[in-house]
């Protein structure tokens, strides 16, 4: 659709007259106060629709929420759709500005990490969303009494699987957007909106859907918005993402389970096996004993070695927090860290732990590994590092169970697949358009914006490089200690407001 | 009771008149064949009532029932209880025979292992017992046309929590009983029963049992009945156990999830701690690296040597059956290496594999160790030892979830626990009464008994010793595939036969 005319907005500009002495700004913010209770009723209800990324009834549940909520605000949408079978809808829309020169595009996703409710805290469920006063871990409560209509302590957060990790991005998108419009403020470019549903499974067809819709998804700069704002509390905009991917692997034993003790001693423990591997790979420094594990890393260019040095050194107040008393890395700092790659245990298991353990050998163990990947390092090459390592230690490698041949041949057996991936990806910090979206955000901030060359966590926006030519960065807006991807993530009420005012400066780009 | 005089069986002598030409071994077969449904159908009912040790509730359901079976074969019982508030009561029944000059006492336990019925097969439930055709891992499958009443196959194996481990025992002591009893064949022996309830607990309160009942429970041998026969299939008097203790270690990491991009490199994660501790403890081969882990082994006597000698090497078809292609223990045998403490994984987890894992540094990671020990042992010095490793590799060691003082002073800190536990026992080969037990059972083989210095298993018969000053041999009759502690347990009924007919031979010991 094109923006509304002045015509057509003549109602409004009647009732915000007395607002249009406010800067942009503060006409946002009041629009935003006038309706929290109604924002929030919508965002609740979106949340309880369940998200996990391959489950895809429910996705579909949610793109048509999208859809409706998109068409309240009179911005016509779309499925982006079929690019093969099972593939989730990214959801599309778009507004031409009269006069706009430039095009945005702006990114969130709405689908979500698996869920395991019994690892969610009391009176917590991973789809029931509720207000909580603080952190859980930090002894917060949920607000029982509150019922749509009171008012919202912007210092609640909101519980819920995708509160944060990113139905976020949606929610302060489309708002930013209605706020400027029922303000009666113009944006300055052209706007397009899309929402991605299989983010959390590595985007596995967003090439395909790039690629088929390019004619839809030209534009000026791709926006990202995903992940959190500094641990400082500072807004922040990244020039880049790492990459990822996940390795999970399996360590066979004997058939059956085994009685510890009839067979302790003679029969191999996977387990015990599994752990020695994974020893192998990593001190307890954190440093990765992988061979060339850090060799492929490109180098930071000047500009971003300056913008490194500006960013605020959260580690003490980080420490105290977490409860941490040594990070790892051997001295170096944060965000140091964040520009090499990782190798983490996302999860390890076998048998059983706790009241249900029972005096066994397992038949097998099984660990997920996630690697990240900075500009320069090659998903295919970064694998078959690990993957030779494995082979060095003894393991013969196999990407199905074992069968009674191989069981008899090989003494060390090892399953390893790989999830769906993508590399790095980094922008130049010298970007003009790049840096009036700095420009734009930093009018919503009295503190300096914070610039990043790449955030820890990962998108395929390599992806938009590859098959669009786009520019890309990343405003993200939510809090850092969100516990996305586990058990009680959750959002912070003011800063999904702040995200409102942020999105809606950076539609007004000069 | 007495046992019963000739005068109150001349009815049951007049029916078996026609058995009495054949030998006792005949006429206990007889009396089974021709009563297979009706002891199946008893069996079976008894494996639905939930045996894991920790239901207090579910516990005294089968010691009532145990009380009901021995009612019924005339044997009076009682509960030996109450020596400390929420201990699981044992069974005791005795039957005096006249002119008989020695007193045996049969042991079983009737509770069983914790169980998580998701592990379990297809169609099979911890608590609702069926036939199936053979080990479900080796293609067996559900006797789904199996009702009561029909024949049953001796090669079928009936599945449960508790089929093999160890109603098993309580099944075949009483049944070999009745056996004689209805067949008219008088014991030579004055007979006890005692079946315990928290043996899969670590015999917590067995001492204290022992202690307060000690003039009911004299006797010239205690004669366990739990385990398996050797993996030949051959039957086996066993002259010892190993003592056996838990040890669980949590280890931690930030006191929330954290994402593996935002924070990987720096926030220590506790999976990854905890592998390259449990690393530090156990090499590829699977030799126990602690130091001082094997100094206190007592070495055998040339009589216990000599038994081992005669033991049956089933290693080859053992690796063939388990899918092993090269067993720990750096080439020594499955006996050597019975005869030596172990260090067992039982269980590990982090966080989740498979399709709940997410990209997260964990919380906290979890093992349970299984220490096995042998005569020359002390459970005490074994634990220590553990932990003093562990202080080693860098570990604050905690009996509690950390605090914050203690998350900001230790940059390693591990929980550690043990469960109750026992030291090994073992008694002399050339003891005349177990000569005597050897006999016996030999009149019911054709093949040689295997004579083993000690089980790999463990059972607290060191109590036995130290509260009773008791004699004690083992008497194992399952099938030594049975899954025991583990999903899918069976016993094989061709067993459960073979033990009435050999716990009978002994109850008329010469």
């Amino acid at each position: 659709m094109t923006f509304p005319s002045r015509v057509t907005l003549f109602l409004a500009c009647i009732i915000t007259l007395s607002a249009n002495a406010q800067s942009p700004q503060q006409r946002v913010r009041q629009y935003r106060q006038t309706r929290e209770t109604a924002l929030m009723d919508e965002y609740r209800q979106f949340l309880t629709i369940p998200n996990v990324s391959s489950d895809s009834a429910t996705i579909r549940q949610n793109a048509a929420f999208i859809m409706q909520m998109m068409k309240q605000r009179g911005i016509p949408a779309s499925l982006l759709d079929g690019v093969k079978p099972g593939t989730n809808p990214a959801v599309f829309g778009e507004v031409k500005v009269p006069g706009a020169t430039k095009t945005l595009i702006f990114y969130a996703h709405y689908d979500g990490q698996p869920v395991n409710p019994k690892q969610w805290a009391k009176g917590l469920q991973p789809f029931e969303p509720v207000f909580i006063t603080a952190p859980v871990e930090q002894g917060g409560t949920i607000v029982t009494t509150y019922k749509s209509g009171d008012a919202i302590n912007p210092t609640w957060r909101l519980s819920g699987r995708g509160s944060a990790d990113d139905k976020a991005g949606v929610m302060a998108i489309l708002n930013a957007y209605d706020a400027l419009v029922k303000s009666n403020i113009k944006p300055t470019v052209n706007l397009k909106f899309f929402f991605e549903g299989e983010e959390e499974l590595g985007s596995t067809h967003l090439g395909d859907i790039l690629q088929k819709h390019q004619d839809k998804l030209t534009s000026d700069l791709w926006l990202i918005v995903d992940g959190p704002r500094h641990v400082s509390g500072k807004k922040v905009v990244q020039f880049g993402v790492r990459g990822d991917v996940n390795m999970n692997l399996t360590v066979y034993g004997p058939k059956r389970p085994l009685h510890s003790g009839n067979y302790g001693n003679w029969a191999p423990n996977p387990a015990q096996k599994l752990v020695n591997l994974l020893a192998s790979m990593k001190n307890d420094e954190g440093r990765v004993m992988i061979k060339g594990f850090y060799d492929d890393v490109t180098p930071l260019t000047a500009r971003e070695k300056q913008a490194m040095a500006t960013v605020p050194n959260m580690e003490a107040a980080l420490k105290k927090e977490l409860g941490i008393a040594k990070p790892d890395g051997g001295g170096a700092s944060f965000m140091d860290l964040m520009m090499i790659p990782t190798l983490n245990i996302n999860g390890i298991q076998s048998a059983n732990v706790g009241p249900m353990a029972g005096n066994v050998i397992p038949t097998k163990a099984e660990a997920v590994l996630d690697l990240r990947l900075v500009r320069g390092n090659d998903i295919t090459r970064q694998i078959e590092r690990v993957t030779e390592h494995i082979r060095g230690q003894g393991y013969h490698v196999l990407d199905h169970d074992p069968t009674d041949a191989d069981r008899q041949q090989y003494p060390k057996l090892i399953k390893i697949t790989t999830g769906a991936g993508y590399n790095a990806q980094r922008t130049p910090m010298d970007l003009p358009i790049a840096q009036e979206v700095i420009a734009a955000v930093q009018t919503t901030s009295t503190d300096p914006i914070v610039l990043t060359p790449t955030a820890g966590g990962s998108l395929p926006l390599y992806l938009f490089e590859k098959h669009l030519k786009a520019n890309v960065v990343s405003v993200p807006i939510v809090n850092y200690d969100n516990n996305q991807h586990a058990e009680n993530e959750n959002v912070l009420v003011q800063y999904l407001w702040d995200g409102i005012e942020t999105l809606a400066a950076i539609m007004q780009l000069k």
